[in-house]
């Protein structure tokens, strides 16, 4: 048990991977027994920070500039964690005796961005522990910087690296120019094929699961007035993929997929005339709600299976797969959740999906039976995952006081 | 002017890199001066002898067992030029005023292991210096350890690093993947359209210069019994590449194409699902005789520009090409040289081609407007560019014995 300034009781419990922190409300810390128990996620491991040259200040020493903190996680994700954990603070400081209206359960893991490999068996062997009435999720972002969101969607995950082995050695191009199967010759015409000539996955039956969107939720998304020249154009992009979807469906409702890196042969600079002896790449699939990932790799593996590469030889490995998830546009914690948004920010919240993955979403819905919502006070334009991630204070000020609102609330639930 | 035992004038001139040597006869060691002009090539580098704990004696200390001298460039090129400065020396020794039968100009270079970067302009500088009838290379192999063998033909190379630049960042593919192109999906794409479904490259007019082997040829190769099973089995590869070509002619007389690496993204273990901001390769062609490489060169990047790759940009570095060369089969010096070599060996040599490209070759046919004889004396057992590199003494006779035969044939070639 650690000792801590909020006063909850806080474990630290080793996994096979990085561990997990349980901070749980005792009895003492919440004024009514019968309080709704919410089960608060998120996470303390980050993306690597490379490139490290391409920040503008080093990316393990956080930095405040113009309004906002740069750093590794800034935002993914220990910004929006440091949100609950001030919410709780700031209750427990307007309160004489320090309690809480609801209990809280805060569940930290190390491993979110390598697929969260250990949290599922964790979640399965600690059910009593973890047990709520709901979950919230803060690791995802607001719809543009002056509208919070609910995000009710997320898209599941799979990714492989694929290798294709050849020769037993790397071999001397002139030489052997011609006569054999180059490993990097056929894997580019493997993943060459990935696509059809109207940008949908060419992979048989791929899109037998995808369920279309309904009008309903198309026209609510219709008045989200999402400018995707805008979105695309903060990142010198234009919009391209799926024919006959916007750009919001294809992130939001339809299966994507990206050769995330390729590597084989020669890398460095110049010139080197090698056949080498195998070429890799690393493949992810993002799939909607309604798709299931385990039939979908299945699917690719097949595939590739079925691809003609001559003599060479796939090594495939599967670096797992994340579950899809939708929560119900009409459970009475969205209902109240969206009314403390609106308390705290003075703005309704959007209701929107995510084309992103957070794996233990569907894990806690399929283990300890609840629906998360996802609040969150990212922006795009945060640059998690790149350079010079960073988090604005007036976000992170939000979150705290929409957390503590909803805490609130929440315990006024059914009375 | 360097002294030396054989009594040429010898010459050492610096360039940018290493220097070059030149040894030329005057008129005082040869007999007639209007004797034939040989322009001898060799280099005087070495690949480098790491591992040298892999040596069973020291790389830079020849040692004679077994019939074999092991040393680094024991073959690759020492041993092969000591056979002609060897050559010399036994001709002076057997004529009392020690004048030889031709004027000989010996050309050694020190940058033959790094692509020869200073050779040709110290060509196009001295080509009076150099000017001669025809050029000897002794740099390569016999067809096999009982076959010698004259290499009349060498196929040229182009090689290029093609990079697609898209997003201005690396981007979260979940929340971008399927709303923009990906430079790794896109690249790959691209490179999978290279060949069609006979492997045969994919750009339009490819093959316009590629000149179709002659019954002559086809059946002379066919003479030499290549085994093609044995050749690709060594390196646990089989027999793939252009329909209806042998393996034999896919080396020596077709183009080919080779992607020599390819690079982007994530590249390490493990997962990160990242849309990168650029993905390059490494292409290479190969080839034949007939082939200009430039209009080769223009045609691929002419070919990659016409490819659809959305708002994804080129950028094309051009490694710089090598032409590749043929001596006519019907060359009188082609003549005398076999029948040098059948002489000193016993044996009639295969005429035969590389598929790889030793671009000096085709700077001297262009500056000094001569061909070139690729007699060499090595073989794929001698582990040229690997611990004990070793050259058999029974070799280096047969060497110093064919250029001793083959300069005094020459001296009667129009007599």
């Amino acid at each position: 048990m650690i000792q801590n300034d909020l006063n909850i009781p806080t474990e630290v419990h080793e996994t096979p991977g990085h561990p997990v922190v349980v901070a749980k409300t005792s009895e003492d810390n919440v004024s009514d027994p019968h309080a709704p128990r919410i089960l608060f996620y998120g996470h303390y491991d980050v993306q690597p920070s490379t490139p490290d040259d391409k920040w503008d200040t080093p990316p393990f020493e956080p930095t405040v500039r113009d309004g906002n903190i740069y750093a590794r996680g800034a935002c993914d994700d220990k910004g929006q964690v440091s949100c609950i954990l001030e919410a709780i603070r700031a209750i427990q400081q307007n309160h004489p005796d320090k309690k809480l209206p609801c209990h809280i359960t805060l569940l930290l893991e190390g491993e979110e961005e390598i697929g969260s490999p250990s949290l599922p068996k964790f979640i399965k062997d600690h059910t009593d522990l973890l047990g709520s009435d709901v979950c919230v999720v803060c690791d995802t972002s607001m719809w543009n910087a002056d509208t919070p969101a609910i995000t009710y969607g997320l898209r599941g995950l799979l990714y492989f690296d694929i290798q294709l082995h050849g020769p037993s050695r790397d071999l001397h191009s002139g030489v052997y120019g011609g006569t054999l199967a180059n490993p990097c010759n056929i894997l580019t015409r493997v993943l060459g094929n990935l696509f059809d000539d109207k940008n949908r996955i060419n992979i048989p039956g791929f899109y037998d699961e995808v369920d279309p969107l309904t009008d309903a939720e198309k026209s609510m998304w219709d008045k989200l007035d999402f400018d995707e020249h805008e979105f695309l154009g903060q990142v010198d992009a234009k919009p391209y993929g799926e024919h006959r979807y916007t750009t919001l469906e294809r992130r939001w409702a339809r299966p994507s997929c990206d050769v995330n890196g390729i590597y084989g042969g020669y890398m460095d600079k110049g010139a080197k005339t090698v056949i080498p002896t195998f070429a890799g790449a690393k493949v992810s699939f993002r799939i909607p709600a309604s798709m299931n990932p385990v039939r979908t790799a299945k699917l690719f593996t097949d595939w590739l299976n079925d691809q003609d590469v001559a003599d060479l030889e796939w090594k495939l490995e599967n670096h797992g797969v994340a579950y899809p998830t939708i929560t119900p546009l009409d459970s009475p914690y969205m209902t109240v959740a969206q009314t403390a948004i609106e308390k705290a920010a003075g703005k309704k919240p959007a209701l929107i999906r995510d084309g992103a993955t957070i794996p233990i979403v569907a894990d806690i819905k399929q283990t300890l039976g609840i629906d998360s919502l996802l609040i969150g006070f990212g922006l795009e334009s945060d640059a998690i995952h790149s350079p010079n991630e960073h988090f604005a204070i007036s976000r992170h000020l939000l979150g705290i006081k929409t957390i503590a609102t909803f805490l609130k609330n929440t315990s006024q639930m059914n009375k």
